[in-house]
């Protein structure tokens, strides 16, 4: 049986071409980038090389406004420490919305229990979206930092960076935004988008677990979140991670390339999906917005049932999907994005993530619809909330 | 011309083994390990195995005590900054010594300068090493943590840790070891080591530049550096860098197979060359204990010359060296490191760090001790140092 895998909001494959990129920097080409001799010059220029097409690829003005990091979760911390650690003496208030992936709102959260910093989580509507409003009226005098998400990672929806971005810098007030779950897959531009720095993570799109980048604007004072040698323009210390690096640049080349040819064919996909659960399976909700949501990302509630039981049933089909971020699955608490959003709790238990990425086809879609309907009814039928409800009818 | 490669403590090649120990996880098997279908659990399952071979590498009693990170920059800075963090109640002194990598410094000075914290440097004697009755005689009250490298990078002079490990456990104060030129080469078992966190960094042992260790004794209180999801036992946030952490493991494995026979082999090696040094070329000093030295590292003082300038006619010849950390070079202050150990300005200034490994040969050995001696004679015939020692030693 083939596997179908829709989780690409958890990690993607690596690319084929990044791996072949990747390849040469493990045996033939090892040197330190660091090191003056013709070893290390090959894998400078290899990382240099990378800086220049990640930057062009975002948008950057120069170069030196990318630095390599670990992953999304590095460059997050590393935005948001580095900034209020450089912005002490300045304030202590920091912007962010409740909806945020977890590498933010833990970043928050250390800072405000441990650090005495004071945070503001802002609302998001029933769709998920913020207001730039709310943003704008959370500013104070003493706020350093404004950290808002570009596409949310459960929901797919997409914030009104560039409306945020305006707000930020006519008050001059540095802006992150985490695209992890947008960088390779739409369009970035740091400039229109007005962001002052910009998280990205390799494994979102196609190059492997274990590199990310962080866009840090010219000009703007942050301290490093890893101390040590002068590598990455003194921003981040530690060998870099060559073949990594290589191997995210050329994912940048890919997306650019493939962007939108792909972005239309998976919509299709998911159009596709999202017409057939909501004609084949009732009382179920799309969670998210209808039109600002992310082309690969479908988020449906299916009531009187947990997530988890229709999860487990695909995976004994071999399909993958997701009850909401891989980074907290295990946790069995409801999902802090639909909770904001207002869903109910017992709606949002029973809601599943798929996200759709280059290796599915029409089949695969053809297959999850074949057998969807069937897993909802049989759970719903074990369900006691279910049979409440068909009683409720009856009695009516 | 076959190219030499002699600046192992820099970086090393990833081990074929290793290499192929990592294929399988860029292609086939990419599940987010937290994800909770047969895609996450087949990569979760490889995370944990890795956990428990280099649990048992280390010494360590728990696999939960081994936890995955980006580098060795990485670890020592998640060591010292998270120990700071979590007993900044306790106290605000931390001992560590002049010659520690730039990645325990730079924490150090960040803590001193931005966060206020005291920081003891401790001297060490002209062979490089430290004396436990100086950290001994350093502790206050207030000391939170003792942070002293196991193998120093640039002269690869070995520090008594477990002397020192002794006296923090009666102190009761946390102490952490930057094991980083050590794991991989020599055997460790933090429990004999008496350390409570120990940094290591796979591409210094053939595993790829990117991934490190940090070893948390159990018991051990330490805010995470990256915050974020549940990842690592809730120590270290982000997606698990699979494939590398499959490396590292392997990295381990081949170490403690091969370890004895390839120490014994590259010793010999290293002894060839600095006795062909000492009997080929005059005004030379070693730096460093003659004995207490791990066996791949020769650093050698040549008078009245630049070691730069030796690096680059060495790097003509094909032969890659270094003049001391690589993540400082083209710094042009000499090293901290001989600083420290009384080495005058001048004499450090004409250093050069050789560091040997798996790939080196005998015939690498003689044709490096076939070409040095010319080189420093036409560097010294164009010093004007030199020529004033001439004639001080003619007018004699």
């Amino acid at each position: 049986m083939k596997k179908i895998y829709l989780d690409h909001n958890a990690t993607t494959p690596v690319h084929p071409e990044v791996a072949e990129a990747m390849m040469p920097y493990f045996n033939d080409l090892y040197g330190n980038p660091s090191s003056v001799h013709s070893f290390g010059r090959e894998t400078r220029k290899v990382v240099e090389d990378a800086r220049e097409k990640v930057a062009g690829f975002l948008g950057a003005q120069h170069p030196a406004e990318i630095v390599f990091t670990s992953c999304g979760t590095e460059s997050d911390n590393f935005a948001i420490k580095g900034i209020a650690c450089t912005l002490n003496r300045k304030g202590d208030h920091i912007i962010t919305s409740k909806t945020e992936h977890h590498a933010v709102l833990e970043v928050c959260h250390f800072l405000e229990k441990k650090m005495d910093y004071k945070v503001t989580y802002l609302p998001v509507d029933k769709y998920g979206i913020i207001n730039p409003e709310d943003v704008k009226n959370a500013i104070t005098d003493n706020t350093i930092i404004i950290s808002i998400m570009h596409v949310n990672n459960e929901t797919g929806v997409i914030q009104p960076i560039e409306e945020i971005g305006k707000i930020a810098k006519e008050r001059k007030i540095v802006f992150h935004t985490d695209a992890v779950q947008s960088t390779g897959k739409m369009p970035i531009d740091v400039k229109k988008l007005g962001v002052d720095l910009l998280s990205a993570s390799g494994h979102k799109f196609y190059a492997p677990k274990g590199v990310g980048i962080i866009y840090i604007k010219k000009g703007t004072r942050i301290f490093p979140l890893l101390h040590g040698g002068s590598h990455e323009n003194r921003r981040r210390a530690g060998t870099e991670n060559v073949a990594y690096i290589a191997g995210i640049a050329k994912a940048c080349e890919i997306a650019q390339r493939d962007m939108k040819a792909e972005g239309e064919r998976i919509l299709k996909l998911r159009e596709k999906l999202e017409k057939g659960i909501l004609s084949k399976i009732k009382e179920v909700q799309i969670n998210g917005h209808p039109e600002k949501r992310i082309f690969n990302t479908l988020n449906i509630s299916f009531n009187y049932i947990e997530g988890e039981g229709i999860l487990l049933s695909l995976d004994s089909e071999g399909i993958a999907a997701s009850t909401g971020s891989a980074c907290t699955s295990g946790v069995l608490e409801p999902s802090h994005v639909l909770s904001a959003m207002g869903v109910p709790a017992e709606k949002s238990q029973g809601s599943i993530r798929f996200s759709l990425g280059h290796q599915n086809t029409d089949e695969d879609i053809d297959r999850l619809l074949g057998v969807l309907p069937g897993i909802v009814e049989r759970l719903r039928a074990m369900s006691p909330l279910w049979e409440d409800k068909i009683k409720s009818i009856k009695k009516i």
